[in-house]
């Protein structure tokens, strides 16, 4: 009897933010007898500004078969179109030197676009993660543009799996795996793990007071769409936590167009207000950013951790703005517009509330595993046609 | 009362093909008082092997605002690829520089994918003609990815604009024009224009004999992801008309992974037969070769030529192979496999069969003006989402 | 009598100091009848975080015929190539829809090699500013190298008229016109201008105590091959201020590998030195840094500015490290090593000596009028052989 | 005693007639204990058109640690800036990748610039092979820029070696190595093959008489800055071979602004003679050229074989036009004009003196073996500055 070939799986890491919830499933893939894991990573992923995320992913002891830089200086518009631009052009010879049997893609950050393409026009099966979903700016057209590139749509929920249907795919193309950042969370409620110190494992600036027992936690990322509106925005939840006046952990945004005004306002922030009691990290390894959620009394912000981990975990959230609208929501999930009053007593009610149960919206934390499955086992084709 | 400003329209156009659609709406643009046209000239639509599109558009009176070289040797899918990538970097400039309201891009050919990436992620309001089709190949995946990274669709048909609707685009955004390249069959048409003769006016090679009262016209390109193919196809149809042995012009096929094969196959074939009745073209202006076409018995081959314009004049033709799979046909169609005998006797049967009834279903030959008025009227945004 | 054709001159900008530099030559040009000035700007003359030189340049009331986004994020060596590399594929494009005469660069910046091979391998004259000059790190490969891709060399000084001739070039294609910086300092001196308070002015950071009449001047670089070195080296400088405990105006640096080394030297300073007598600016119109230039105590730092125009106004500098090492130098340069006491010792030395004779080593003030008069009067080729 | 560490060597090979100059010496890093070769393909020597170097690469037993796509289409002046851009982007992310000691660069084809460049500003030494020699057009000032960036000078001739030292490189920095050319050169002199027969084994196209005892050899590359002579000189030289009238094989030039009218030239050539006795052929083992030439009456055309290979071999060569001007040359070498009657009698001139005493201006044969040795042996240094 014939075995059946490896399957050589290439995964392009662009973000920190992407390694987080591809981790437990590139675990998978290592450990897959059929696969073989091709590990590349690109753009914000490598640089200092943005965490680094290559020197946690070689810790983790992975092995990184190419690093590609494409990020175009700027942080407007025009860069983020050129750093696109720029990733076909690298990662179509690094597709062309490494020959994957399929390029896995995470999500929807603008540049994964790159290698959407980049693998799409070499004929190489292209598989998409967390397509489906639904959310505010350039990510809406860029998610859904690539589920139209992408050959296999490995889905977080139910909701997002009817959506790519609708799109035109063909039923067998689309698998709901559940979303792999809960993996991590799961291995953190499991694990009995001790507490640490943020400040004192992680550095980053600002008050060195922490109360462990009751803090919040802010992470707001800034809006492409809404470009000159960054600064103000983060000026507004940075007021809203300074009248909170309690215990606060921030984390800075990942690159975007507008990434500059959030800096600037958290800069300047710090500069007139050196007695805040926010401390601020540029970046934390997941799971210890997990444990430290897991223990806080409330997330703030736009980030998609509000809707998917803190669903999964029960911690209460205030979802500010545009950015997470249409995706589907817990109960733990409060939301507001960029309004500093209303921040502030969201996150009162929330504080007042305490934890609500948790739900299993986005999967149950053995969606790593599950995408390893459906690359192995699939098929892996790269023609196809809409469905009507 | 206040005026409305002016909008700078800019459109990119890529191949020589993609000239031919658009030419009328260029010329409506142009007279539009509410429109400034900014024309972009980028890929095969400069090379001298595809046909040098830009000297027809400067010899149109056209003036051209930005010329863009990024198509990479190699004619293989890493080109591809790779030209794409280049694409986006320079068009990044390009709308950096001309700052347009809106940016149209033009069908589905894989270059255009450079255009709508570099648009959208500018937030500059994307146009997109023509979209909404099925093909076969790479064209069906750009096609509709471009759907979800554009804000107003210009479609051709009613079919079109259904499948548009379904792949999550709002009703207000999707107008039906019909299909400019009708634009020019209808002015052949109308205007009642002398006989030429296309081999003193546009040289050629192959055999010097022409009967103008009795010959076919042959208009294939090579197949993207049937790549090694290629040249086999260009032989078996080449085969064909040998074997038919009637007056033949046959036009060469433009940029493509592949068309390598098929220009290997059409230089062999010549070599081997220098007594064939085939004479091969280049190029030619769009006019010149529909109004051929209406003098033509059949055209052969696998253009949406084939499609579009043959059902408006009423052309029979026998459509060769998948790539026009999927797209609405009238009765004048008669579709094939690649295979010498099948091509040959479809041919057989529609020179017996003659003219067939002239059908709209791309359009009514006002498309140009219509393309205008949408561009004038519709309100240009660039923040969407899916409408389910 | 036939009429002379005009000249198109596109000159390329890549960097706020560029700018000044060439300040002067672009009024010139701008000025002559037989010559037309097609600006480009690109690079970090773009950005916001190296002063955004464009907004000065169109303040200056210059038009940009282009702007060019090419500044690769990472800050590190691999950034600086590719930054080069997606210089080249652009000014190409640039050049080709332009049309120039004849293309200038300005020095030796690492992008600048950018300009100098898309205009030397599209055949276009290559005028080079400030060629044979000697420095230390990579600055000192890329001088020379576009020296062996020029074909006329406008030189600062006497010394570097030589060195291009030892380097091959023939006499016909070498012109002295002394350093365009030069005429700002000349233009500064001449007018009797008011004081002004540059924080009010420029804002920036820092102290808000000034004493305009007591008060020395850093700008210091990082070293590209010492890329490691770069927080070491400004912090032994940062310290070496905080102990001369002096009013100091201190220029951010432009943008180079190890800058962001530099920039982390300085805020941690900041943090730990609330109350230091340092203001630190990102950047300041030419005239204006030349203004306070010449009413302060000394220069410190490794500035380009120390050698030229400190020369010509008599100035006291303090030149650290290997930066400007091999270059004619005046009586008023002082070189110190990366030490804290040497620094600082150095410092105390010229701050008792006081003004110097000033000298003409880099030019009499008058380059601009002469670099537009080469350019309008000597031959424009492209073709050269080394002379021997 | 500590062993001293593997020296990772990257070689770039971009053109199939630098893979002729470097075999031998890849052989020799291959056999080096000290030495790690690793090799990478970019450019024409990827390409179909061009004789798909890399495939001769392959079959020779050499390993390829990656390839780099980057030819842009176009065949004109703007392609070749733009290819070099491209280069330089994707060169700096192998070398980032394969973190090599030094990194080889050889001759001067225009895309070297671009390993030149990557490997110079990420700060790895830059070994130039054939620098310090003289020609006409682009290769000009490409080869004498290189030596500029360059830090170890392998050049082939003393005559070579005084032009680097005199461009201001240090003696210590330039070793006398020979012409690796010379290496295939050498072993076929002293390999006594039999003959072979070049249309059985090669194909190519044109006449299928060829005479083994009394031919003559063509090779004629476009000139980069003739660009719209080539299809003049091309025909010239076609139209002298005619007159002539004996067996003669032509080999295609390879990718240079100006190979499209070299091309159309051939090609009308072609279709306008089809008796002539001349054979045509894209590509050729290097050995196997050799021992063609080895028994050829004459070479003609302007190639650089002309003036190595041949001279060493002692066969007789007309060299035209200015693309060899300014080199060492043998007393084998006959120079003449564009001109049909001056290329005929000089042809007509070598014919009847017959073979000349060999020369070893360029080398003795054994260049592979001493690249080896100083690739293992020099100081391997980055920083450098000029000598004067």
């Amino acid at each position: 009897m014939l075995s059946k070939p490896i399957r050589k799986i290439c995964v392009v890491i662009t973000a920190r933010p992407s390694y987080s919830r591809i981790k437990s499933a590139l675990t998978a893939i290592n450990m897959h007898p059929q696969l073989e894991l091709q590990l590349v990573v690109a753009a914000s992923a490598l640089l200092d500004r943005y965490g680094k995320a290559f020197e946690y992913i070689e810790q983790d002891g992975f092995h990184i078969a190419a690093k590609v830089f494409n990020v175009l200086e700027g942080e407007n518009l025009t860069a983020q179109a050129k750093t696109t631009g720029l990733g076909i052009l690298e990662l179509a010879t690094v597709f062309e030197n490494l020959k994957p049997d399929a390029v896995v893609t995470i999500a929807d950050r603008f540049e994964t676009m790159a290698t959407a393409v980049a693998a799409s026009y070499m004929n190489i099966p292209l598989v998409h993660i967390q397509g489906g979903e639904v959310t505010g700016s350039i990510d809406e057209k860029v998610r859904h543009a690539i589920t139209k590139l992408a050959d296999l749509h490995l889905v977080a929920s139910e909701d997002a799996y009817q959506r790519v249907i609708k799109l035109g795919e063909t039923e067998a193309s689309v698998v709901i795996t559940g979303c792999p950042s809960l993996d991590i969370a799961l291995e953190v409620i499991q694990k009995d793990m001790p507490r640490f110190d943020p400040l004192s494992k992680y550095g980053g600036v600002g008050t060195d007071r922490f109360d462990p027992d009751d803090f919040v936690v802010v992470l707001q990322h800034p809006v492409t769409t809404e470009y000159y509106e960054a600064r103000k925005q983060i000026e507004i939840s940075l007021q809203a936590i300074k009248e909170l006046d309690k215990s606060c952990l921030w984390f800075w945004p990942n690159v975007d167009a507008g990434s500059d005004g959030t800096s600037k306002g958290i800069r300047a922030f710090r500069e007139n207000n050196p007695t805040s009691k926010i401390h601020f990290f540029k970046n934390m390894e997941p799971s210890d950013f997990l444990r430290l959620l897991l223990n806080s009394k409330c997330l703030i912000g736009n980030s998609s951790v509000g809707i998917r981990e803190s669903s999964f975990l029960g911690i209460p959230v205030v979802d500010i703005g545009s950015r997470q609208a249409g995706r589907s929501r817990g109960a733990n999930v409060l939301h507001v517009a960029y309004n500093q009053e209303d921040i502030l007593s969201a996150i009162r009610y929330q504080l007042n509330h305490g934890k609500y149960n948790p739900e299993n919206i986005y999967g149950d934390g053995k969606a790593g595993v599950r995408i390893a499955d459906a690359l192995a086992n699939q098929p892996l084709t790269f023609d196809k046609k809409i469905s009507y």
